[in-house]
């Protein structure tokens, strides 16, 4: 992949400006909003199934997060998929927690077989869980057994095209390495830090961020590698400013910075995409 | 208006340290409380219907915010602000997104005719829809053909001056620049930063610290502006504190950190108050 | 108590890495994941009905906190409760707002009497609501009435021995003075710093972390105590870094960093503990 459609994909959003409607979980929405807002988007959240049709026809695109469901915005997220689906808008499913319950399974699972995502990016416990694959669960966090590694590698990478293939839509694997594939191509991709799993709302962000890219961008496969990068590289960033008696608190501040900060040379410069 | 009412009215509020209810949207919560306590006051929030009754009651002032309404907390809100009415209590009524969906609109429309708020605020387009106007949307974002500037001032401000009046209440239509009327006297504020719209909140805490104000001051006017001017001043403090790596994320931070450093010496100084 | 102890449950939760399944209020809940997070533990949040068995079974602790309850996570917390005292899960009771409004008196008395919480941890006010004795509320924050200072502490001692007697459990009641007892020992913490009232969520993310206390430690006193301790001496941390133009914005972030930077040698060394 000509890593310059990253830098393209990020300046489009800077550029364009669209409208994201988040449905996600109460723990990482405001983080969500500022990030959408940091890369250069709008974001508008709403759960109620009688504010959601209206809310998601004048947006560009629409994130699903399960979070932190509850029968109402189980509701509110297929109105808003069935609409969006109509507005041939984007859309994204953070099967949050799928594996940790039969609730968050089975709405994952529903969402994703009446509602065609555009994408789907959970981690490889979530992403084997909403496959039926046997997995682990270790609630919002992968398993340990899943992780994907050096090792086993093509084996997760064969695993996600094949997903891609037969869910119709890009599906982007996050973790140590992160997969993402549409089913043809498939990407490794070794941004990011260790540090980012020891905060809430990286993978939520990312996940709320994917919509703006998507609608900005030309290529859906470019579109979720551009917004995997950027939050990996602003990780990555983040990461590199904490120093002297900062922790969690300050790196959650500084990769909102990053976001905001991050230009398309940067990007372009730092992401690490092997295509597989 | 003599700039040491607003001095006066930010040393009332931390001398009583008013307690606020807030009915007020997930996605900026946190940043309203902290908001409410960084002036010096006590927030409480609550939008179970069968809870607000009693939180209202030990309250001096509400905040309702439809930011992320849904049938509960429009109930909830109904319920707290007829209470407060009958307490006497200041209403502060923020109509997020109203004229991006018609539950919105409604919800707000309905809120402003039968609970008599003390003052709404809101951006242009916001206040549009809820008058009835002819307006545009972009979500919870102004729209930038609505937008008040050097060339439709005295336009605008005719527009405020009206509402104020037929809704008989005081009116704030935030933006770069900051419209208040009582429908007696109008005035318009020119702080803040255009960062301030890079970020989730600073409207919703505007909102949320308001009621401190009209509950500390005494005269309903001079209180508003005072939270105007003093969100406001804390936008320019926060940015000009901005340097090397810092983003939004930081930016966040040192808005709370200006609300709680903030001066009476300091407001009246950096104020900027013109009345039309 | 030898201050060892204290270290000891700290190295644990930071070895053993407890889940800790959390329904609490949307307020505070972004601080209390980076919160519990940041003590090594990983936190996971669920306040639906249906989906709350099936979480709080994968949990090694819960945290119920009615800071912003409502029917539905009123339900939650009770069916949630009900299966983690099932599977003898440690569970903590946090009683926010108990004593301001019927609603959350009546909902943490009936937790307390039929599920059985390890440890119940709030402050004065909301505690002696709980415990029917005559006391007042500010709301969430202390009725200055009731905080326990060096002329009452004897006597608040012996209010919190015998109710831990008679409920059955730790009960911490923490404030400038912080009070833990088990009904046997009893114990007076001197940590903390005043600023800590001054941003929301410091007692919310006590009850937060205190679940992953309770599950890695040997004893449910020293656990809480642990818990207690950590909270102060990080607040202690985070005031002494703030500098120039810092406030409560800063001071929340220094908190979350300070309890990811906590070693148990820091804690042991800090710990201001007095058995009474």
């Amino acid at each position: 992949m000509d890593l310059k459609q990253l830098g393209a994909c990020l300046d489009a959003v800077r550029t364009s400006a669209p409208l994201v409607h988040c449905i996600t979980n109460y723990v990482t929405v405001n983080d969500c909003a500022n990030a959408v807002l940091a890369v250069g988007a709008s974001p508008i959240m709403s759960d109620e199934p009688e504010d959601v049709e209206d809310i998601t026809s004048i947006c560009d695109g629409l994130d699903l997060n399960i979070g932190t469901l509850n029968q109402r915005s189980i509701d509110a997220m297929d109105t808003a998929a069935m609409r969006a689906g109509e507005l041939h808008h984007k859309i994204v499913l953070d099967p949050v927690g799928a594996g940790a319950s039969n609730l968050r399974t089975q709405t994952a699972k529903t969402l994703l077989e009446l509602r065609h995502p555009t994408l789907v990016r959970g981690n490889m416990s979530e992403i084997k869980a909403l496959s039926g694959a046997a997995g682990s669960t270790r609630g919002v966090d992968v398993a340990p057994s899943d992780a994907t590694n050096q090792k086993n590698l093509a084996q997760a990478a064969s695993f996600v095209r094949g997903l891609s293939r037969s869910w119709g839509c890009v599906v982007a694997v996050t973790g140590a390495i992160d997969l993402v594939s549409d089913g043809n191509r498939t990407l490794a991709i070794r941004n990011g830090d260790p540090i980012m799993g020891r905060i809430t709302g990286t993978g939520c962000m990312l996940s709320a961020i994917s919509p703006a890219f998507l609608a900005a961008g030309a290529d859906d496969l470019v579109a979720a590698t551009t917004a995997v990068c950027s939050m990996g590289v602003c990780g990555q960033l983040a990461r590199s400013r904490m120093s002297g008696l900062d922790g969690t608190g300050s790196f959650r501040t500084y990769i909102i910075d990053a976001l905001y900060n991050l230009t398309a040379d940067q990007l372009v410069s730092m992401a690490q995409v092997e295509e597989l």
